[in-house]
Order: C-alpha cells, then sequence, then structure tokens
C-alpha cells in the first residue's frame, strides 16, 4: 500500500512543497533528532496533505524489533487516569504484554494535535511495534494515519469508518445501553436522563443509540433536554445535576457513562436534598471495583474493563507477529450488577407532578 | 566510576566465567537481539557476580536521547495498578513528562527477578534515558545496579543504603504515623492494629517506626499480634480481621497501609456484626479520591501521591540533563483528613473488657 501511494506521491513532492531538501524529508520520516520539532511538524503536515506515506512496513520488517507496544489514550494521562477505567484496562494490557515479553510505552500528550504527533513520532522513530488505541474518535485522523501507514495496531471501541478493516474490542454498547434503560423503566421512571459523554466518540453515540431505542420501544417521548453531554461532567457536576433538576419536568433516573460522573451527581443531589435511590435513581457504566464499597452502592455495568486491554494486546501482538492476520471484531460481554442506587419511582412524586 | 570498576574486571573476566565470547559479552551490553534471552540473563549474572558495569554514562552521551522515562513498578502492574496510588502517581509523573515532552515507558514485570532484568535491558538497551522505581526495597538489587552503572534516576521512597547519593521523593512516614497513632490515642485508643505493609520495603518499616514512637510515648506497650505484615491484605482480608478481632484482647482501632485495605476490612468487620466507627476506628493512608463516597467517608493521610510522581519525574529529567546535578531530597508534605471512620472508643467496650 505505502509504495503504490509513494508512486504517486514522491518524497521529491513532499520536499519542494514543504521547501525544504528531499534528504530533509528522509531525516524526518526516520525521526532523525538532528530534524527540529517545528521543521518535523511542518514535514508531516505537508506529507498528510499530499497523502505521502513511506513504506513503513518494509521498514518495520528489517528494523530491529523493539518489543514495546504503544498506548495511546484519549486525552491527557493527566486527565485520563483520574478515571479508574484507565489503569483497570492497563491492567488488562499489562498483564497480556508480561506473558508475551511486551513492554509498554504510555502517551502523554494533552490534546489531539499533540497525541497525533506523538503517534507518527512512535511510528517513525520505530519506539513501538505496534499501537493499541483506547478511544474510538469520529473520523479519528491518528487512527487514519496508522491505517494508511499499514501499522499494526488495534483499538478498544468501535471505529467510526472502515470497521471491517480493522481489528477492534468492544462492548455491544447500543444493546447494553438499551438494557439499562428498559431496566429504570421497568422500575416505572419514564423521565430517564442520559449523562454526559462526548459524542466526538462512537461509544457515547452508540450509547446514545441504545438509550434512544429502549425510550421508543415503550412509547416515551425523546427529549433533548434530558441529554447532558459533558466532557468533565467532574468538573461540572454541580452545573449539571442543578440544570437537570430544575426543568419544569425533571427526570426521576439517570443513565450515567461511569461510575465517577454517578457519585459526582450524588454529591451534588444531596446539596438539593435528594437522596438516592428515594428521589433518584442512577444506573452508571464501568463498575469500579470500589462501587459496592460507595453511598449508596452503586448498580452499574461491568463492562470488562481488564478483559478489553487483555484482549486488545493480544490481537495487536498478533498483528505485529503476522501482518497478514485478518481483522477481527472481539465482542466483551457486559453485566448489569445491580446494588441499591435504583429503586421503583416513587408514588409521591408520581402524585406531586 | 564505571572506568574504575572496569580497570579491574573487564570483559574477557566475564567471558571467560560466563563461558562465551568477549563480542557475546559486548552484545549482552548491547543488548543485541541476536544473543538469547538465557544467555543474557547469564552473562548478566556473572556481570553481577563479579562487579563489573559496563561505562554506561559514556556510552548513553554518545546514544541517542530516547526522550523516555522508565517507570519500575514494585510488582506486576497486573496487581499494582488495583491500587489507585499507582495510577494517581502515574498522573504526576505524566504531567511532567508532558510539560518536559518526554514519554513513559512501564514495567511490566511480575517479579524482582523479571523486574530487575528488565531495568538491564531498558538500561543497556538505551530504551529509555532515566528511569522512577516507584518504591524502595530494603537492599534492592535493581537499585544497587542503576547506582552502579551510574543511569539517572530517582526514587519514590527512601533509599535504605546511600541515601545521601541518590535522588529520592518521600513523605516523612515515621512522622505522620506517629500523628495518625497520636490521633487514635487522644481518642481514648489504647489497643491500636498496625496493618499491611511488607517489611521489605522502606516506607513500612518507617511507618512502623513512627507507630511504635508514639505507643512508647503515650506509655502502651507495643504488642507483637496487633502488627500484621501481609503483602495482599485484599485477598487475606478476611483472615487478617477475623483473627485480629479473635484475640484475647481484640484492638479498637486500626492503622491501615491504604483506603483499598481499610475498605476490605470494614467489609469483614460487618460480617461479624462490628460497625465502623461505632465499634472499631480506621485511618489509613493515601486518601483515594473515592474516600469521600465512601461508607463510612474514610479518615486518611493525604500523602501528596500526584506531587511524589510529580517531582520525582522533575529530579530524574534533571539528572538526565545535567549528570552533575547534586542528589537531593524532598519531602512532599501530608495530611490526616478527619472523615467518619474514628470515633472516641466507646464507653460500652470499656465496660465489656
Amino acid at each position: 500500500m505505502g509504495k503504490e501511494e509513494a508512486a504517486v506521491v514522491t518524497i521529491k513532492d513532499v520536499a519542494k512543497e514543504a521547501g525544504v531538501a528531499p534528504s530533509t524529508v528522509s531525516r524526518v520520516i526516520a525521526d532523525s533528532p538532528r530534524i527540529s520539532e517545528e521543521t518535523k511538524r511542518r514535514v508531516r503536515e505537508v506529507m498528510e496533505e499530499l497523502g505521502y506515506y513511506p513504506n513503513l512496513q518494509a521498514r518495520s520488517l528489517a528494523a530491529k524489533s523493539t518489543k514495546t507496544i504503544g498506548i495511546i489514550m484519549p486525552d491527557s494521562a493527566y486527565h485520563n487516569l483520574q478515571n479508574p477505567f484507565f489503569p483497570e484496562v492497563l491492567r488488562g494490557i499489562s498483564k497480556k504484554a508480561h506473558e508475551s515479553r511486551y513492554g509498554i510505552y504510555l502517551s502523554t500528550g494533552s490534546s489531539e494535535t499533540e497525541i497525533y504527533d506523538e503517534v507518527i513520532s512512535m511510528v517513525m522513530g520505530r519506539r513501538v511495534d505496534g499501537i493499541i488505541l483506547l478511544y474510538s474518535r469520529i473520523n479519528d485522523r491518528t487512527m487514519k494515519y496508522l491505517e494508511k501507514a499499514v501499522f499494526p495496531f488495534t483499538v478498544v471501541g468501535r471505529p467510526s469508518k472502515n470497521e471491517e478493516r480493522i481489528t477492534y474490542v468492544d462492548n455491544n454498547n447500543v444493546a447494553i445501553t438499551k438494557e439499562v434503560t428498559n431496566y429504570l423503566i421497568g422500575l416505572g421512571h419514564e423521565k430517564i436522563a442520559f449523562v454526559g459523554g462526548n459524542l466526538k466518540f462512537v461509544v457515547t453515540v452508540d450509547r446514545l443509540d441504545g438509550y434512544k431505542m429502549a425510550l421508543a420501544e415503550a412509547g416515551f417521548p425523546f427529549r433533548e433536554e434530558y441529554v447532558v453531554h459533558e466532557r468533565f461532567v467532574l468538573e461540572k457536576g454541580k452545573e449539571v445535576t442543578f440544570s437537570l433538576m430544575s426543568l419544569d419536568s425533571p427526570p426521576t433516573a439517570f443513565v450515567a457513562q461511569d461510575d465517577l460522573m454517578a457519585y459526582e451527581m450524588i454529591s451534588h443531589l444531596e446539596a438539593l436534598n435528594m437522596t438516592v435511590p428515594e428521589d433518584i435513581s442512577i444506573v452508571s457504566f464501568n463498575n469500579f471495583s470500589l462501587s459496592e464499597h460507595s453511598k449508596p452502592p452503586l448498580t452499574s455495568v461491568d463492562i470488562g474493563t481488564f478483559r478489553l486491554g487483555y484482549e486488545a494486546t493480544q490481537y495487536v501482538i498478533e498483528k505485529i507477529e503476522n501482518p497478514d492476520a485478518l481483522p477481527k471484531r472481539i465482542t466483551i460481554p457486559t453485566r448489569l450488577i445491580e446494588r441499591k442506587s435504583c429503586a421503583p419511582r416513587s408514588i409521591g412524586e408520581e402524585q406531586e407532578r
């Protein structure tokens, strides 16, 4: 693939467009420390514009194996590691990496551009043999790059494009969110909010679909004002909770995108003198190990986080060791763990409105 | 330093002792993929026995910088990442690494030997520019190796040897544990157990010292049966809790080494129909973000985990960029956060015994 494209766009074309010598382009491809970060970025931008992808697969066969897997987070590790999902998925990754004697290289970039540059540098500098993306963004530039570069990678999450050409490990987010919403409907709730998540990520899109399906099947209207997309519900938890509860017809139940959001909302509901589950029911996702020790113990979906990481690693290693391995979709089963954060809609609430 | 030692023990000596050619020893030093893991391990064992340390510092100056920091955990990431301490310290590390444009390489070894081999391979293979040890073990072989190899490293924790020659970031564990124990004594407790931690780690030794000091100053006897050293209190929580509570004179308060242990013990105390803080008071360490949402909200010591990681990274980068930087001790302040897991010793309990 790289070869075909190189036949169309050459190093010379890139050099001309970027206003540098062809040897500089070669050095950028090799991620030479002699080239400044600024020049590297400029040349890479031109490569991307012109659609030039060096034949990295051929280089990789010749190059020394690094026995290292690059792990790319959706955002800075600084933010992400606050969420127990990431350490848990890293546990799964490190278990399998250890079993297969691979090391782990963690991304530290804090913006989409920085992360993209980091991935290019990992690939071109041959710092890693393969990459795991711990997220799937709609039309992700990084994923597109890895595909074009024919570099071994797997995704935790469903790719928004070329699903059938990429190996990925995911939950069935549509089905489980439908199930979770139906669970709340079964408890008598009709006014159910969908809280958190960013629609740039496929996981949010899939979960929102499942939520909508359950509402539609139950014959309830979909109400835009019940859907809150806050990337940092943790930081805006108060705002989000207060604005939902001050609606003319406030929700009686929440589907929260993870347990941290649920905890955060519970503490703000307390400030409004509302208790969970008496006044508001909450179901969330991820089933953190502390969910059972929380107050109240959280009803949460076990998404098999450890296995998501373990399987993503197993199949990126497969890709590394056998470039002809076929793309695969691996679906990790999910399970709703009932604890004490949900209750039947109270009769009081019914009469009140 | 490497030079002086090399003058005494040469590559030829190592080769002879290991029964291989001198060129094989050179390849082991360069971590060549052409040498089998078995041979590498054998040659490295001989190097260690004979006290041969290649002059890595000189090599490192010549070698290309990797802009990567190796992070070494005390045990497998698989086990360690279950404890929120590690993601939080990694957050601090990744924040500083990102600010200084370094990447992170995580160890995946699961035994002392595997971790030792991993570090040697990182150093000799020049996979990283510097290393952070996220623990300090008594007489640690890995730390000794890094010292002899004059490789840039810092430690989260107090080294058991050569404190003044090593840059490390630590809490004052003696003082804070004394304070915590005094806090329980101030609430009327006399029978205080010290739970968890492995005496192979300096942090446990220091904390046990602080605990003993507080008891001695209060004039209470030190009772061996109140001290439980279980590496995996999480796995043996039931056993540990039951055996403490079935002593002739059971403790009325626990100093637990981290919040996870505290949660674990609380759940087993419940099985014995004992509640916290009414029957048993618990203070723990680390102040995980979920401690305030737990039941009961935990009284815990904030050890500044994020800053431990951040500062360790800042100073390993200092070491990397300036080999002449002086060794430093950085003490991160601690703070006891009072919540609801401690209460005055009950009068009932007083009369009962």
